[in-house]
């Protein structure tokens, strides 16, 4: 086990919060700064950080460095981080890696570069603000690490050993790559999302009844569309090559689809959706669970109580609920649940819901 | 009250025997008919239905006919129906109405169109045959009832009555407006989700670990594409004028967003996704909860038997939930549950949950 580090979190939003969080969960020691007072108080309530009057003071004598701001800010932010805690390993959240990573190269003494290296937890959601901070937004998820030619790597490896230790998934990615996967699985999607809920919303102006007939595919699909607009611009803006090469061959993607549909080519139609259910399918069975899931599917009544019939008699079994989602409520009056559990947990899971006289179907 | 009916289901899949065990529910008679007898015999099995040899048989002295087949043979089959039962409304269910009410018009008997109104309930999911049916898949749902000009008003009449009495909310609405509103919020949804899994997938090949970065939002953006490719093919073909239009109205929407990211325009890329996150959040207030609805964000750890205590204190409360979804658990090991109940609940909910030592967070 590595030892407790003395942690400097600059940026007390949603994800410095979260971060003090997990931390302090495992034993460190943690001090915060956000430029914000109020932001820098309700973070220390939370969390229990102690709170520094300056980024200085923040990071003086720490160990390890999160700088956890909006991107514009964070290589200038980072690059004094490096000055002021001489042994710490310094890193930062940003969403995109390439331009501020390059930044901070231009920026810093270069006898400090041994010690940045750039990172991004993929825990983000649509929320902000310390008071939804929690430790567990960290639990697990894919925290890619993007060194630079110059870090150290036993300052690589040293971050790497923290984020483990806090429960993440270490992933080692150079930033460019980096930058241009996220630009196809999260900003494109994004992206896709703000303007499908664009469109619609624009066309209802003049169809009154477009939205009533928006089911649970189009809620799906445009949840993401109520994240934050200022941090996506910005987001957007700092990774806009590849975001922008991501939505032309999207673009071109729904277009050669279109033509398929227009022409009446059925088959090919066909073909097109086979081979994307193919691969969500294959998505569907989570990296992080290495026995595998299932998923279960369970009509449910609509009356207080029935959900928790469910969830209580799965918890009573030990059958621990990956994930749980209610497919038709949006829309319906009653439910039906898609409940995901671990694969070996599922023949238990099946049995105990008929044991309670629900009629779970296995999907996968 | 409707005095009860005699209905008559034609194609026993999802839809056919789901509205078979509504009837059933609602105290009708019903008969059914597949052309799989294996299809037949599973609907009967699970439904109560009366299995009949041929469609001449099903609905023979039936007051109503529902005919819940795929597309392509829906106006044949309608035809066959008003003919072989003369006192019976007939409906269809198939997510086009414009190609499918066309066909009837032109092929059947013109002394039976005032009998004929096309219909579809909007309660579809990725789901499919008779196993799967549940009366509550209709529930509540969105029934669109789209008369031709020759229609009856007491056959529109009588069909709505029927699908209100079975707990759906039936809307009037001509068969071409149909098909140009679910172009744009359920069809484009599914083309959009598909063309993303497809190009994430195709991209994968190039670059081995896209997929492992691929968190919720991708998920979200992604889950519908997993649906029937077959039923899907023939639904979009046979809208294909409005589809394509919808398709290119996207695509152009996405290279305006792309060009405003490209020339670094935060601003406007900012008021597009402030606007977009607007119509979102007006849109989680369901317009079927007529009190309005309230959204509360709750972390929950990862342990068995957590979401059994929260659904179980709500339920005891008599608090109903409306929906549920885990947030973060598919990437990460713990969650944040989204519920949304009725925002006369929302107090009772925060309170129950605060007295169990959760954390419930309004916000919506």
């Amino acid at each position: 086990m590595t030892s407790a580090e003395r942690v400097g979190v600059v940026g007390t939003g949603l994800i410095g919060t979260s971060i003090a969080m997990a931390a302090i969960r495992a034993g460190d020691a943690v001090r915060g700064f956000d430029v914000s007072a109020e932001v820098l108080e309700r973070a220390a309530a939370r969390s229990g950080l102690a709170p520094a009057r300056s980024l200085e003071e923040c990071v003086r004598g720490a160990t390890l460095v999160f700088v956890c701001t909006p991107i514009p800010s964070l290589a200038e932010l980072a690059v004094r981080a490096l000055a002021a805690a001489p042994e710490a390993v310094v890193s930062d959240v940003g969403s995109v890696k390439g331009t501020v990573t390059a930044e901070v190269v231009r920026r810093a003494d270069p006898a400090d570069l041994g010690r940045f290296v750039g990172g991004h937890p993929m825990g983000g959601s649509e929320r902000s603000g310390p008071d939804r901070a929690s430790a567990s937004v960290l639990d697990g998820v894919v925290w890619v690490l993007s060194p630079t030619p110059g870090t150290d790597p036993s300052a690589l490896e040293r971050l790497e050993a923290w984020t483990r230790r806090i429960g993440a998934s270490p992933v080692r990615m150079e930033a460019e790559r980096h930058d241009r996967l996220v630009a196809v699985v999260s900003h494109l999607p994004q992206v896709a999302s703000t303007a499908l809920m664009g469109l619609a919303a624009a066309e209802e102006a003049g169809e009154p009844q477009m939205l009533l007939l928006a089911a649970g595919g189009f809620r799906d699909l445009t949840r993401l569309a109520a994240s934050s607009p200022r941090l996506w611009a910005d987001i957007l803006l700092a990774n806009r090559e590849e975001v922008a090469g991501a939505l032309e061959r999207y673009a071109a993607r729904l277009l050669e689809l279109r033509e398929l549909i227009l022409q009446g080519r059925g088959v090919e139609v066909e073909e097109a959706f086979a081979h994307a259910k193919a691969a969500r399918l294959a998505l569907a069975a989570k990296p992080q669970v290495k026995a595998g899931v299932a998923v279960l599917q369970v009509p449910i009544p609509d009356r207080p109580g029935v959900l928790g019939e469910l969830t209580a008699a799965l918890g009573a079994a030990e059958v621990n609920i990956e994930d749980l989602q209610i497919v038709h409520s949006p829309e319906g009056g009653r439910g039906t649940v898609h409940l995901t559990v671990a694969a070996s947990a599922a023949e238990d899971a099946e049995r105990v819901l008929r044991e309670r006289w629900f009629e779970p179907l296995r999907l996968a």
